[in-house]
């Protein structure tokens, strides 16, 4: 009876931490949230032999660019390819926040067809932006939050932390990957969350005390 | 080896469990199967300055009304926020049902940015409506199902007895919440279930027996 | 604490598998992975006294036929409904394979209104079609894959093994129902995954040892 117990409590714990997005944790890139892609490399397009941003216009966002912002549901599918084997995504986070982490998603192994399309080695950059100008003026604001090499043999979410001595408050991050593990042809960004606290919460509790 | 297939016991029923829509438990008001928001207070449409109400006609029902009836995956955004710390949903359930429960629901504290507007004091009321003629004619012959306060210290989905004494037949629900958890401007409600069971099951199993 | 840790090992792969699409199997039937319904018996339309193909001219697929490539989030209503006890839908596969198993899902009892629509007696064959011509001039190279009773007392997700000595190459594959659990109206399709490997990976892996 203690067994069953102990094991219903261990059970309970990890269904509640599923339950809860995955990883239990606030994600502030998340689009039902408020997070928004607003700039990215060339997407990929299979079939057709021109860029999408000439036929197109630059500085237009895909529609399928906010997949990455939103639950995969352990399926294939659910992301944005890119094209080639490095590239980039910026995303407007929902408020100003502290980063202490971010989440790289690629699908799970066991449902995935194909994993060759998975991000590599990864930059991850944020900067602080006051108003909604041009973001591509804003850049040399950025700074690193971290760096890390995405691993198929690991969980399918992988988080890495940000590096406490360099971290400031930011409101927009940028992902920079510089290879894949094997595609010729593009790279597939699953989901991509960011974690931190709002500074305001922070001030508050330090008020209270 | 005992010990091993107990946990994997334990587990298979927990897993099975989050797997059947969380609760394992048959929702008459659920959109998928039938359920129908027909009827709410001013929505809460941030920016805006004016009553949706006035701006579009009153008796309509806002587009987002319905996400209250559909799954929330884990994640927050997916409610219907309605203006203030005060208002009320009306919901058609997909059948007439003696009813025995019902589930309020909000995002789990884990992923949450911020949970003031989570409803606190609430009544649901039920009534037997016979055509589908104006709902608000209608209202006299309501009763109450049950008053519960949502607790921000308990699971995410709170579920809450019928009394057994006072429950008739029913095809209509109404949420009354009085406060919320201290959002001066708005108050979400992430998902509503009403558990029970058809009175044609119940005939048909007396007449068996 | 060894009880514990082999706990722990055992919950977290079985939410490891609830995790990736409840059964941590490959399908390539799968609509965000490019499966698709391209044809199917008369659908239900409930209140409808004629027949939708009349109404809307033969050898189209309603759009609610993709339902059956898509998950079901543990939730009654995400299925595609086809009229009477017998049946049949053909899917094209995202890519040629060699076909191992297929898995028919119906609703989880625990959350169902009713079960009498899923079906009973089912048979699955599969055939390689070389170009994307009427699916219809090819049946005569469709072979049998398997047949089988679906069983309202088993799990949910029911999977069957492909007999292995009748199974070549194939990206099409046929569902044939000859009767259901007791409806008279109609017969409701959750899911059907197909199951197998890419030819090329065989030869792939046979190239490298
Ligand atoms: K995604
Ligand atoms: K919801
Ligand atoms: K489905």
């Amino acid at each position: 009876d203690e067994i069953k117990a102990i094991a219903r409590e261990i059970v309970r714990k990890e269904v509640e931490k599923h339950a809860a997005d995955g990883l239990a944790r606030v994600d502030y890139a998340l689009a039902s949230g408020g997070g928004m892609v607003v700039r990215h490399s060339e997407p990929y397009i299979p079939g057709s032999g021109r860029s999408w941003f000439l036929a197109t216009g630059r500085n237009r966002v895909h529609s399928d660019a906010q997949k990455m912002l939103q639950p995969s549901f352990g399926e294939p599918g659910h992301c944005f390819p890119l094209a080639g084997s490095k590239g980039f995504v910026e995303i407007k986070l929902r408020t100003v926040i502290v980063p202490e982490a971010v989440t790289l998603e690629h699908v799970t192994k066991s449902v995935a067809y194909d994993r060759a399309s998975a991000p590599r080695d990864c930059r991850i950059s944020g900067w602080l932006q006051k108003r909604d100008i041009d973001p591509s003026s804003q850049e040399e604001k950025m700074f690193l939050l971290t760096e890390f090499t995405y691993d198929l043999d690991k969980s399918n979410a992988q988080t890495f932390n940000v590096d406490p001595t360099n971290s400031g408050a930011i409101n927009f991050v940028r992902l920079d990957f510089t290879s894949n593990h094997g595609s010729l042809t593009h790279t597939c960004i699953y989901r991509l969350r960011v974690h931190g606290y709002e500074p305001d919460t922070i001030a508050a509790l330090a008020m209270q005390s």
